[in-house]
């Protein structure tokens, strides 16, 4: 082995999460340590967010001009293709992140760069471009190495996009399939058709954004289908094979397809190129989980704390994709934070160490006194990834969402009272576009009084969506949203009109 | 006297706040009666909020768009003044109110189309086209006539524009000038540069938007200059006349000019209108108040029930901007709300007249056990008009605030933290404009941990406020603010932002 390094925490991920949880925990004066192999910033910076939404934005913004009479006259022409691409280059730092190493080494952290794996509890070797390095973390290491797409077997035999080659192509394919429903094929089937591609949407299930209420799904379908795109439902990809002519999809369509329902005939679909959207796994598989008695590859179990269950001796945390339990960077982020602070505070260098519940085979309490004192909503405690998680689609209609859905609380033994309103009826609507659509829904437990989850659905309700968030999070009753006054002639005046629709 | 009739209940004026009074009101099943002599709908719908909105959403979705890069080379003309116009009267449902008329006698009330006066206690005369009725109102009367424009002396012996011209213009002056600085001053100043006239806006004051906090007249004043809008501040009009040349002002600036800062003497504009856009009135001068002791132009001093001070028996309410308590639609429809519930509660027919403090001289308290269970955040009382008050203001930057400002804080002796934030240095800004400029503020009660005023400065904030509102009313500590996740990339993530610079 080569050089031997120390310190107190060793962070693998220099993503959005593994960031937050190094700037945080070292706030106590750790001494914290970040592995990275890749790019510094992560998955977010450079292949997903942010490159994603650089490409919806120009079509976001000129379909919300044309839909405003004495506005649209002034739109000519469409999204310039290669100013798209060139903005969204620079959105994504031009996948150059020393901005990002940088900031690191501005917040006082050390940049490891390289691959980590467990050689033992507390102990790695980091593969560097300099050779091996012998890492010690003295109180504990934060898995948050994130995930990567998952490529289904009938696709494995061609070179298929994933998130990763969408938000980052350089060209426009003229023909181009989107195989999965979720967020990032609706994404991305919405930004190609905006660049010009001839999209088809192939989807397994019966509904596209089956994480949302069915009526989200429902009007991001028809949106595309208005726009050109090609959405099959219940088809399912069984073969494939690229040839000069393009790649060959093998496609079952157990819904039927527009040519006559009910046949279930496969069908074959050529385009230029494929986009595999059909999810994620934790990117633990070449971490040496099996040193500490884990298995490569699967998700890392924690708690509240994030501390991962199973491993002895408190001292191996986890956040952000790789816990199976969050799949967004703001929700990592927020795990992030809440680890960063449990370790800063249980490892704070100016109090020495805590002994309390450290004994082997006992996973270490939080037995700090800031700790202890803190109830669920406490910042030691992820509380709100259990029914408090927002998620954003940037279609068109947007979508946005919040807690439970109403099958969520129903599942949940809630007594539920769900209330919906249509945002085309709403006087802010009629100044925003000439025909908005869209609508909101909130799912209230009547025993509380309080709104458990909330959709959104529509063009521009992005920043609808923190109000519901708070009302969540805050456990706010119904009865005191009624006094929370939204502005005359917002879209946010929904909220009225639900609160009366629920009977204030 | 002519015919004669009798109610349970009479509103007068029926814009947004005496239809919601009277809708709920009734829905008790008591006999409600709306008195209105002009259009059913009122201010909001014909001549302010909607008609104004409808002429600045067109310029502000062209900005939206040339501000992304990709999207602005589509954009290549400026508003369709003719077809902004033309959506504007649409809005503006053609200043016909039959639809509105329809609803009201859909919801069970009757419409009186006439000008009421008072002629004693729960006695009115109604002057109609068809003659004069006597109106006797059993229970209660509901003054909600709202306002009307103030010219100033200076301005009066010329035809100047008011809200009403300004938002119901058929024709686009070449040279308007606008005198004042609030939320009026700087929309209709915004609306007409889009449409092509070349404006100055006079400024009596040092800031525009002088109830906001100073950052917010400043960005918009910054904008609009930006823009070619000439604004003076210190500018007050000290005569005008009119001849064939148009609009001549003379007007002397305290604080300089462009010509020559601290030039005191007396300057003339001439230009083809001018908006007096210096404040409102409560219109109560014409109503036959002295016939119950009350003063006619004065305000209606209401309790947080909205009862009338001073007025015997418990029988007078009033509600919206006749209070003199509240200026925007959406508060003058929450205390509407209120008032409404009261009276339904207080003379709900199903139970009986309720006689607990009626006795003469002492106003009717609030006795009903529904009310009296009611503590300060009841349905029965309209206590977010204190402190958590919502305002949008639809200019360029957008200015959103809501509850107190610092000042405002400080001033009601609240140990105050202020934390603020630039929109641009978020990652949801960066994907929405090129040059995402904004701010957003927060001002916490250290004492409580609670948020107690929010202002936000930017494209796109109006839907923004609402979460701030939400926290606000539902006095949400910082501490559990720091469970509800914005997503990422929305604008929304300048809570964390302001949370961590917070310190949490």
């Amino acid at each position: 082995m080569g050089e031997a390094r120390e310190f107190d925490v060793v962070v693998l991920g220099a993503g959005a999460v593994g960031e937050n949880v190094a700037d945080r925990a070292s706030r106590t004066g750790l001494d914290v340590a970040v592995v990275e192999a890749a790019l510094v910033g992560g998955e977010c910076s450079y292949w997903a967010c942010m490159p994603s939404k650089a490409l919806l934005r120009p079509g976001d913004a000129l379909a919300a001009a044309r839909a405003v009479p004495g506005a649209d006259t002034a739109v000519t022409g469409q999204v310039d293709v290669s100013a798209v691409l060139a903005r969204r280059d620079e959105v994504a730092s031009h996948w150059d992140d020393g901005g990002q190493v940088a900031w690191v080494e501005g917040a006082g952290l050390t940049l490891l760069r390289g691959h980590a794996r467990f050689t033992g509890p507390r102990r790695l070797v980091v593969t560097t471009a300099d050779g091996d390095v012998t890492v010690t973390a003295r109180h504990a290491v934060v898995v948050a190495t994130g995930s990567v797409a998952v490529v289904p077997p009938a696709l494995r035999d061609v070179r298929t996009w994933t998130s990763r080659e969408a938000t980052s192509a350089h060209t426009v394919p003229r023909r181009l399939a989107v195989v999965g429903g979720g967020v990032v094929a609706t994404e991305m089937a919405t930004a190609f058709a905006d660049l010009g591609s001839e999209v088809t949407v192939l989807v397994r299930g019966d509904r596209l954004l089956p994480a949302a209420e069915a009526f989200a799904g429902e009007a991001v379908l028809t949106s595309l289908v208005d726009r050109g795109v090609r959405v099959a439902l219940g088809a399912q990809v069984v073969s494939s094979s690229r040839d000069d002519d393009g790649v060959h999809l093998v496609v079952e369509h157990s819904l039927g397809t527009d040519d006559g329902a009910g046949d279930a005939a496969p069908q074959t679909l050529t385009v230029d190129e494929v986009l595999a959207a059909t999810g994620r796994r934790p990117a633990t598989e070449d971490l040496g989980l099996e040193a500490l008695g884990l298995r490569a590859g699967d998700a890392l179990p924690v708690d509240d704390a994030l501390q991962v269950q199973g491993v002895e001796g408190g001292w191996l945390f986890a956040a952000g994709d790789v816990t199976g339990r969050t799949a967004t960077t703001h929700q990592g982020k927020y795990d992030a934070r809440v680890v960063g602070d449990v370790i800063a505070a249980r490892f704070d260098p100016r109090t020495g160490p805590d002994d309390a519940g450290s004994a082997a085979g006992v996973p270490r309490g939080l037995s700090r006194s800031s700790e202890a004192h803190a109830g669920d909503w406490s910042r030691f405690r992820a509380t709100a990834d259990h029914a408090a998680v927002p998620q954003v689609v940037f279609t068109r209609p947007q979508v946005a969402w919040v807690g439970r859905t109403e099958a969520d609380a129903r599942a949940a033994g809630l007594d539920v009272e769900v209330v919906g309103y249509e945002l085309g009826d709403l006087a802010g609507a009629t100044v925003t576009a000439a025909d908005y659509r869209g609508r909101a829904q909130i799912v209230v437990d009547r025993a509380r009084d309080v709104v458990v989850g909330a959709t959104f659905v529509g063009p521009d309700v992005a920043d609808m969506l923190h109000a519901a968030t708070v009302a969540v999070v805050g456990e706010v009753p119904l009865s005191r949203l009624w006094h929370a006054v939204p502005s005359y002639p917002t879209l946010s005046e929904v909220w009225l009109r639900l609160l009366e629709s629920a009977g204030r």
